[in-house]
């Protein structure tokens, strides 16, 4: 059977460059429309001032998100490489929803904001494919990215501009909404033949280091994530300055108690690589979801607290209500629209294999093994 | 016999030391001479304006062209290494032969954009190396270096100061250029033994991963690449832009057609890594070679739909053949010297192995075969 992939792949291209033709106009309006009194110097050095941390966040995206996935000893090709395809549609798609929601029927302008708030909204994306990782396939993997972004910037506009809420370091609109979408998906996906396991699905020496590349970049470029649009100034700079220090104490926090937990004191590489659950790949859950929530809680506690904001308390509870529920509710509709035959979901035996979408050299260091064991050498390991 | 590698690298450093302490001068007069009437602190400020655009196109150089290369299953150490040696090498002696150049009899004034050209000069050398990849000793490495950047910075002289032409994102004066010397050099150190393909010509499972991380780092920070020398304003503007959203959409172009022409719609690891020939190791003629020309044809037709341009179509037309006749001449050329027997070239049966250069552990994964087919199993395979 011919695979639908790439016929979806370009009619989505194809779609997105005449959106573009439509609906883009000119940046150079944006800017002056930000600073009345900018003169046209001022605007392209806003552009060049925000540029470095938007490069930033796409090297989270794209190296940070993408490394992160590779701890599956057989799946390393997917990860990266869907990983790449997600993000690289998401942005174009999140910059069409997102403008589509703030131009208010004028030609959406692109500026250095809407490039961050595109590489932030395929973030949520990515977050989700964590919940899902390795028992999806590409084609599946398109519809839920043009899913998910479209939840996500409705559900974004909602918290910002109708509930006015304050969503720090956008704990709720990314982190818990992406993965509560992710487990919703993976729950109707669920697969009973999974349940006592998967030989694939575990890490090896090499691909537990190849994950630890995308975990550094992500969190060297932390500080850059949570302040890119924070309001230029104090709250900025304070963005920055307590998200850098708070990784730094996390370090130490998460190392003391992996080593007391361990066996024999011994350190594990974090958290992710070790809880592997069938329903949840990469642990979306304590990595995103749970954090998200305590931010949104804080978020209502800080909110009850400082009398000078715009939002209320009732309104951060209404924008954490609301981001699980799109979240859950867009999740769940997703899942059985993935359900559908035609998108060429792997069958159980093929999960955690990159060999079912990619070609792959002759030999991984996997295969040896397992050939060792058996006593045919009719194959050479060849790495 | 005593490698030349260790004298000629020495005496290379020692004489571009002397030549910086002759010619190269204060930096703060460039600045004064660009922005006549700027205080200290403006220069500065340009400075560090442009500095993230040079660190992106820096981490292009050193980890994206160098990882990028990494996809041969024996030769990652040379690939980063000989990549590392190439531009560190390049860039010294880029800022000098272009200061040389422009600053007609003058002390050379180091400023960011001198920066970025000499990391400019050296991808042109890196482009090359993709060409002879495997197949050529350090010691060629550093004469081709000294030579293709005098070739290249003369050519880029007559592009850009006699020709007037515009040259976007150096599509003809690197990528062009880059692709037909180094195909000009191995056209002249062609293997008649190599026609046959060689054992260690091919990548396997953790190399390509190692590539994907040099793919991902140069498809990030190509905008930066693109815009870094633009014209400050709009057009470096429109330069980042255009080329942020030309990436992702080629990104679901790219995957859709290899899933197409694929093995039963499979992906392929992209490009370099499948379409390894004896000359052109690493594919440049592909990857740069004809999308220079393309780009450099675009220019004629750009030029000629507008009329403000300083350049004429048969001005950019000159730039394309001085391009692409610098390169084949000084390749060819270089291609002789780099015969002397004293340079060191690898033996056809060492072709594509890091082992010749350098110490490398005592176990590759590559090794477990001859062990295992010796009947020796006693140290057990640790991958």
């Amino acid at each position: 059977m011919t695979s639908p992939f790439p016929f979806l792949a370009i009619i989505l291209e194809v779609a997105i460059i005449a959106l573009f033709g439509l609906f883009v106009g000119d940046e150079q309006d944006q800017n002056n429309y930000q600073q009345p009194n900018s003169t046209k110097s001022t605007a392209v050095d806003g552009f060049l001032e925000l540029y470095p941390l938007f490069q930033d966040v796409h090297v989270m995206i794209f190296v940070g998100f993408g490394f992160l996935m590779t701890f599956l000893k057989k799946y390393g090709f997917s990860s990266v490489g869907i990983n790449l395809l997600i993000a690289a549609l998401g942005l174009q798609w999140g910059t069409l929803v997102q403008g589509f929601l703030h131009s208010r029927g004028e030609k959406i302008h692109v500026g250095i904001k809407n490039m961050i708030n595109a590489d932030f909204s395929t973030a949520t994306v990515l977050i989700s494919f964590g919940a899902v990782l390795g028992k999806i396939s590409p084609c599946q993997m398109l519809i839920m990215t043009i899913i998910e972004i479209a939840v996500f910037a409705a559900n974004e506009h909602l918290v910002t501009e109708v509930f006015m809420a304050s969503d720090i370091g956008a704990s709720m609109t990314i982190h818990a909404f992406g993965a509560y979408f992710g487990l919703a998906v993976a729950g109707v996906l669920y697969r009973p033949g999974l349940r006592r396991g998967h030989d694939n699905n575990e890490s090896m020496y090499h691909s537990d280091l190849f994950a630890m590349i995308g975990t550094l970049f992500l969190w060297i470029f932390w500080p850059s994530f949570n302040s890119a649009l924070a309001e230029a100034g104090d709250k900025q700079h304070w963005a920055i300055v307590n998200t850098y220090f708070s990784l730094a104490a996390c370090v130490l926090t998460a190392y003391a108690f992996s080593s007391l937990v361990g066996h024999r004191g011994k350190l594990d590489m974090p958290l992710f690589a070790t809880k592997l659950r069938i329903h949840d790949t990469c642990g979306v859950h304590s990595l995103h979801g749970l954090p998200g929530v305590i931010g949104g809680l804080a978020g209502i506690g800080a909110v009850a607290l400082e009398v000078s904001n715009r939002s209320t308390p009732a309104m951060q509870a209404a924008a954490l209500g609301s981001s699980i529920g799109t979240a859950v509710v867009g999740g769940l509709i997703t899942g059985l629209i993935l359900k559908i035959p035609i998108c060429g979901q792997p069958p159980d035996e093929n999960c955690f294999d990159d060999s079912v979408f990619w070609e792959v050299p002759r030999w991984r260091e996997q295969d040896v093994r397992f050939h060792e064991h058996d006593g045919h050498n009719q194959l050479e390991p060849e790495f």
